[in-house]
């Protein structure tokens, strides 16, 4: 890891890491870790054709509450590769059971999408002169996505020593930092209630109304009510229907 | 490698691939290559905001010269990260000796260009059921790009098994080819006139004049312009002044 600026010198500039931002809950958990651990967030989101762009208004809201040196939106129509229930025609699934979110992996998966998402951090970190790249994978309540997976993280960090004139040049080695990597839906809020995460800025839902209203029963909602529950917090976003 | 269809079986559906195609020689090439060893081409441009966007309109040239199964230009505002001369307003080098060439990595240089670009090859071979990527990378006349070096493409290869749903349920196994990463200039265009390539199609300058001139002095024309002279063929593109 580049070594990033200590707290108790406030006169360093600290490191500046690039955090993939979706607007989901984990994402901005992450956002906070990269500023507890004394980077200098830089924010990255994609308009990548997802039918469920209210995130992307979360995302923003996110950004501006943690004031992020910077937030871009990435246009990336992956549309025009179709294939995925969140860029395509096809239904996204809901009122499903744990063993059915378990058993397959479902429409939702976005053919390669961290491996697009961490590409073009990889871009800009490099421009910005950063070694560090934050995203809000998670291996346990993980939609059974295979790129959300430590094997998946660590090839990418292994790559990225080798596709950048950073790494060739051994200016720095890179860290794909996945914190949540290990953790349940209910940690992660825990965790993320210490950091004074404000979780009604973001969105989960994979199918919300025009309103931003959460379906509450996709896979997305149903693993975030979950962890809610489990955590013993109210989810402070609204739904369609009362709970 | 996935299985091509057979030449003596006319009745075989070949598999598809998909080949990076940006308009340059060795691209079309490259496209040829996957043609001969039985694969259905599909093509993919990128769009990302690069100053010799001539190139795109020989990407396309090339695409309908081979009757690709499909072409797609995918928007790619890579201008939104700066940090290269073919985005930014950095100035194209021009003129620069073999051994300024050789000696560094230039500004030309885009962040993790290649990675972008594979990573989204995958996006869209995952979805057309494709388990072969095409690209043109050469690690001999390579403007010192480290992700134009085998080991890059073999990371990335091992990326790919675990980043896909279709790596992962073993459905196949994700090859990334190569073709060009050991040939020289001159042994590509050797090659490809062996394959029927029209070069008169093709766009390498970086800083092509309004009329798609080629400039003949950054690097990308020294290297093409060096390689047809050691092929000893003639290079059927315009130039701005005859050489």
């Amino acid at each position: 890891m580049h070594q990033p600026s200590d707290s108790s010198n406030a006169h360093a500039t600290p490191s500046p890491a690039v955090v993939l931002v979706s607007g989901g809950l984990d994402s901005a958990t992450v956002l906070a870790i990269a500023r507890r651990d004394g980077f200098e967030p830089h924010a990255l989101s994609f308009d990548y054709g997802q039918r469920h762009r209210h995130e992307l208004l979360a995302a923003r809201r996110v950004c501006e509450a943690n004031r992020v040196a910077q937030h871009i939106v990435l246009p990336l129509d992956l549309r025009s590769f179709g294939g995925s229930a969140l860029t395509d025609t096809i239904d996204v699934p809901k009122d499903r059971s744990e063993i059915e979110m378990a058993s397959a992996i479902p429409v939702t998966y976005v053919p390669a999408r961290n491996t697009v998402f961490l590409s073009l951090a990889l871009a800009w970190a490099e421009v910005l002169g950063a070694f560090d790249i934050y995203l809000g994978v998670n291996a346990v309540d993980y939609s059974g996505y295979p790129d959300c997976r430590p094997e998946f993280v660590e090839a990418f960090s292994s790559l990225a020593q080798l596709a950048t004139r950073a790494g060739v040049e051994a200016e720095g080695k890179w860290t794909i930092h996945a914190p949540l990597i290990a953790l349940s839906k209910s940690e992660i809020i825990r965790l993320g209630r210490q950091l004074d995460v404000d979780y009604g800025l973001t969105h989960s839902c994979y199918d919300p109304q025009d309103s931003g209203a959460a379906c509450g029963r996709c896979d997305s909602c149903a693993l975030r009510l979950q962890g809610f529950q489990e955590a013993g917090v109210v989810d402070p976003v609204r739904y369609q229907q009362a709970r």
